[in-house]
């Protein structure tokens, strides 16, 4: 961070040619993110980004965020934002005025080529979260009957261009996908051979429709850094690359994670995000899980008289103790599924192998809890004495505590297995559901033992 | 799958050389998947692999879990063993035998020459989830006074040997890292240009002993495909690819799911963990959570008689649904923002910001679900009716939601910022947490409005 505070410095003193001497050695994801912390008011963001050279202003560009990118945009001269627009690759382009008020959207459009316009009409149209929608059309492709002498000419003219180069795909005239070639593969190659006999044959590649998390899927099961994307009749029309894929696998683990937290997914991030739209994302499940809960009112409303008439109120005070518990216990198992659900480690062929391991961790988790609430009870009851019979009571909860873990690592390990196989989000049966399902359970169970213990 | 049938009626038939055709053109990955999924007695999935060739077994092997490999190794000759040693990749061949019995490592290291074996040495001295333990050291350098001719012959004459070729790394006599240049870069330029030219110098580099977590986060970052990894003295040991990165990000995701929801992360898959470590691993923080629930006990009993004196057992009915309520809207806060703190969107200073937003937030949702509570409190009441006065105890309960609701989501977005700033896990603050310290609170108004209403 020190070369960027001298930077200011000579910015404020005009020393241009000096800072224009000193931005070409910075790290252009360093850079971005500098101007991107500066004060919203302080020009010398919009002036060092226009000192930088023209390709580096590209790629600086291309890792602004929104406001940034905008604020530019409306400073800089159309020279200068057509001088962006040609380094830019396309994929970057889209993203950017996918995000742009149509006045600006307007502008881009207005200083792209024709072809350039083509392409990026073409782009927008892909639905959001499709392969279409993530792919570049900037690859290198090669003639199946080429040697690899030509092969690698054609490489080291159009390399440049392209965004990635590790995968080279080859096409016949008609552009229809006959294989890929690692450019490793390539370069090890001997002058003369033909690349048609080097190239890999069992191609994988998606169809421009294919949902982004397949896509990601993909990429981890085959370790693939780059993926040809195809059209319906098998032409290749773009190419995908790692990096995209990672911002992808991101997205997808929050999503995940805010629906295991009983919440709605939101499309841009948090901190993005209005007021109005967290509150919508997040209020109908705590509706539904409010409603549900009428069932365990139901229960305690039903034993409400037996415990007056019997004097047994003070069980209610172990409730919350119980409840939390089923619940984090079944939110234990039923996480631990989910994820092996979402990493593929796990089907619902398994069900019976997973139901009794959970069933053999229970037993044992549910002893060891069950032994230490034994012993908190009567270690608080002998320091403020409140129970008239605390060995029977301690009895009871922790007994209660043993079932209610079993129960609740069965559900919390089955639910999600059904909701999979049925193609629900195995996501939507984490703690939340589970928790509501096992409270109902939990207190079913305490009345019926408290109910026996106490003859009632 | 079809070939797959095919081939395995081949191998019964004893057509081994059609099956040898076949083979090869096979996906590697589909295929390691495939033989994993043989059934153990099946002595097709050997053949199978002992008819692949050479290269393709080493890749096939690099796929597999750790039960098929060491069931193969056992099963095949020093020869092959010692063949497919020589075209594993070295950090493949030491995640391999970090997970094998002693007597499979041994033979691994007696097969290997001596020059891979101290390199295998080496590589099994780095800590479990360093930069060093995920590294290769299979890279490709170039000096830097070579011209781009001199490079692209001899990355030719190297890249089948290297992992990746896609960055390559210039070095001193010493071999300190003076640069890092993209093999693209080399393609185009000229025959004659030098590469300490063409080079970056500002070096995204890792030590050995970094954190894996901390290369993944770099990776993302600077949108890398690869990088170097250096030692205290800055000469370069290391190369890290960005798939191996790929499975290091899944596992930290995993460990932070799983510690949301209250459990040590395990080291291996689910499936293959035991039922002790996996109780091991759950036990703890379910006792935690349960004697913390201590409080929530003597809160109810404090109240206890002036219920039962003033005939206001009922209101204990909707206890668990406030508890749940009051949980489920603080996670909600807690998850989005730890997984904030996570991917760098927030920090301790954005604190007011984000409190002021949940407050909103929690108005607009406290208000939503108190009004559906209070309609289902009267509706529930109409059809069996068991309140004395249900306009009141549909306010109260409603009221303490709105409350509940305000200070869930106050706690649930602020510890995990603290839990973060005092350099503690912000995992840790998740919905086990939140909840347990929600529980209270929520009983602690709840009885406090009572109180007021009913005048006791």
């Amino acid at each position: 961070m020190e070369e960027f505070k001298e930077l200011l410095e000579l910015v404020k003193e005009k020393k241009f040619i000096q800072v224009k001497d000193i931005v070409q050695d910075l790290n252009v994801v360093d850079f971005a993110e500098f101007i991107e912390e500066m004060d919203e008011d302080d020009a010398s963001a919009i002036i060092l980004f226009r000192l930088l050279p023209k390709e580096m202003a590209a790629e600086v560009f291309a890792y602004l965020d929104r406001d940034m990118q905008q604020r530019i945009v409306e400073k800089i001269s159309d020279k200068e934002l057509s001088g962006i627009l040609s380094e830019l690759f396309l994929d970057d382009t889209v993203d950017f005025i996918e995000e742009m008020p149509a006045s600006i959207v307007k502008r881009v459009i207005k200083m792209s080529d024709s072809d350039t316009r083509k392409q990026i009409n073409q782009l927008l149209k892909y639905p959001e979260d499709s392969a279409g929608s993530l792919m570049t059309i900037e690859f290198m492709e090669l003639d199946d009957d080429w040697t690899v002498k030509k092969a690698i000419e054609e490489v080291r003219k159009k390399s440049q261009d392209k965004e990635s180069v590790s995968t080279l795909f080859v096409t016949d005239p008609k552009r229809k996908l006959l294989g890929t070639i690692e450019l490793r593969d390539v370069l090890a190659g001997n002058d003369d051979e033909i690349i048609g006999n080097l190239m890999e044959t069992d191609i994988i590649s998606v169809n421009t429709m294919e949902d982004q998390a397949e896509v990601a899927d993909m990429f981890k099961k085959y370790d693939l850094i780059a993926m040809p994307v195809v059209d319906n009749e098998g032409r290749l029309v773009g190419l995908i690359t790692i990096d995209d894929v990672v911002d992808v696998m991101e997205e997808e683990t929050t999503e995940d994670i805010y629906k295991m937290a009983a919440m709605e997914p939101i499309e841009e991030s948090y901190m993005d995000t209005g007021v109005f739209t967290l509150a919508k994302k997040r209020i109908v499940w705590l509706m539904v899980l409010m409603i549900s809960a009428t069932f365990t009112g139901m229960i305690i409303s039903k034993y409400e008289s037996d415990l007056v008439n019997y004097n047994l109120v003070f069980l209610t005070s172990y409730i919350p103790m119980l409840m939390d518990t089923g619940g984090n216990a079944g939110s234990q198992a039923s996480v631990s599924i989910i994820r092996c659900i979402v990493l593929g480690e796990v089907a619902f062929k398994d069900i019976f192998k997973i139901i009794w391991k959970e069933f053999r961790v229970s037993i044992i988790v549910g002893i060891g809890v069950a032994v230490l609430n034994f012993i908190r009870i009567i270690i608080t009851n002998a320091i403020y004495p409140t129970l008239a019979n605390p060995l029977l009571t301690a009895f009871i909860v922790s007994l209660t505590l043993i079932f209610s873990i079993i129960i609740a690592k069965f559900i919390g390990c089955t639910l999600p297995l059904i909701a999979h196989k049925m193609k629900l989000d195995p996501a939507l049966m984490a703690s939340p559901m589970i928790t509501t399902i096992v409270d109902a359970l939990v207190l079913l169970i305490y009345f019926n033992v408290a109910a026996i213990a106490f003859r009632f």
